[in-house]
């Protein structure tokens, strides 16, 4: 599933606003005749998109997969769109069964910000230090407790998470920070680049090594705005909705 | 000059009507006190965008060039944003002095359509044979009459234009049309994509050299829409709009 999340309430369902979820399930009511729940891989803010989102839902018993997204993105706003349907074992969750997620955050670093790409980057017109942040995204990555780049806690479990990646890349005026790890905390990925964007800035003393072992929301950087964040995709132990050429357009 | 043209009637002020002219006169009347006229190097259409739009008006006297741009985009609305501004020869045009104009045209291509492109980007379904639609690109370059691919002809004045380039580029999903001309006829990018793609699609026979021969707009495609085409630059005898990074993005 793709969407433009700028007037979303971000993914879950709520009785008043307008949401991802509450828009598929509208639709999928619509198409199957009953209520139907959807489970996300990346519960996603208000205002924050998705390329290569992944929900799973019981359609109950045979479903004509081909026409499916066809028959949903006829239905569906245009800021919400189906790109594949697949069947999976009926114990199959979108969430659950997910073995790895990849956000994209993507960053305009220049003086003006950009009509064009307003809903779509966060504009950053100070000038960034590009090997300073690359350290330190190096030290992020790795298991740790991430309690300092936590929105909300999860309600019981563990803070500790396992950043597989993050690579910085600079096309131009365009800086793309890339996440790659089994599951995040709340926020974590704006909290993180916010942070990279003190520290690329010059407006942050504090390393990230010191800041990881404060375990202290407080110690971290400001959250970056959801507008430049993007699940960009979800892989599975026989699937992944990670466009093809996505790495090989981050080797460019 | 930056703007998405999603919500905007085209670059041309018209009374009752949301132009760029229009909101960029607003805001210049406002700061400098007096009636400002501003002409554009491409008078885009409703719904076209524009990365490297050049703008020129008369400004009489002395100007902070360093702060308008701020001033300019602290009240233009965020779908038209200022990136530069520069001062000029008092004989100066945007629109006459231009050597020459660069447009893209982008085409998603792929089954389903895109939510977070969808302002952007034109939504081609069919797949497209980038071979065919290359060697008719070719064809189409060099100087011609091109009757057949102009909306409303000028008011006087010949047809016969001299577009030096045509250059298509695929990134995956996404087909770039690039176009680089001294001038352009109205509406001559969007029905030249329009017929590439139904040479791409396979829905037409008639080749570029026939189509251009008939000299008549019935003779070729279909107008391609306005949401896929971009205003990239204009370049002049000291200074061209053109982002840096273009042509090198352009040969990845």
């Amino acid at each position: 599933v793709e969407y433009d999340g700028t007037d979303f309430c971000g993914f879950q369902f709520q009785p008043q606003a307008r949401t991802v979820a509450g828009e598929l399930e509208r639709v999928l009511a619509r198409i199957f005749g009953r209520e139907i729940k959807v489970t996300a891989a990346g519960r996603t803010d208000a205002g924050v998109h998705a390329a290569g989102q992944v929900v799973s839902f019981d359609a109950g018993g045979n479903v004509p997969l081909e026409k499916l997204p066809i028959a949903l993105n006829a239905s569906l706003p245009p800021d919400l769109t189906v790109r594949e349907a697949a069947s999976a074992g009926e114990t199959f969750s979108a969430r659950f069964d997910a073995l790895e997620r990849y956000y994209v955050y993507a960053v305009l670093n220049r003086r003006t910000p950009s009509a064009v790409l307003r809903r779509f980057v966060h504009h950053e017109y100070r000038a960034l230090d590009d090997g300073r942040m690359r350290a330190a995204a190096r030290e992020l990555c790795g298991k740790h407790d991430f309690s300092s780049f936590c929105g909300v806690p999860p309600e019981n479990g563990t803070m500790v998470r396992t950043l597989r990646e993050v690579e910085i890349e600079r096309r131009g005026e365009l800086v793309l920070f890339r996440f790659a790890g089994e599951s995040f905390l709340h926020r974590m990925v704006r909290i993180s680049v916010g942070t990279l964007l003190e520290i690329g800035s010059g407006r942050r003393s504090a390393t990230i090594g010191e800041t990881l072992a404060a375990r202290d929301r407080r110690a971290a950087g400001l959250t970056a705005p959801p507008a430049g964040l993007y699940l960009a995709g979800v892989r599975y132990a026989d699937f992944c909705s990670l466009p093809p050429d996505w790495w090989k357009m981050a080797d460019n």
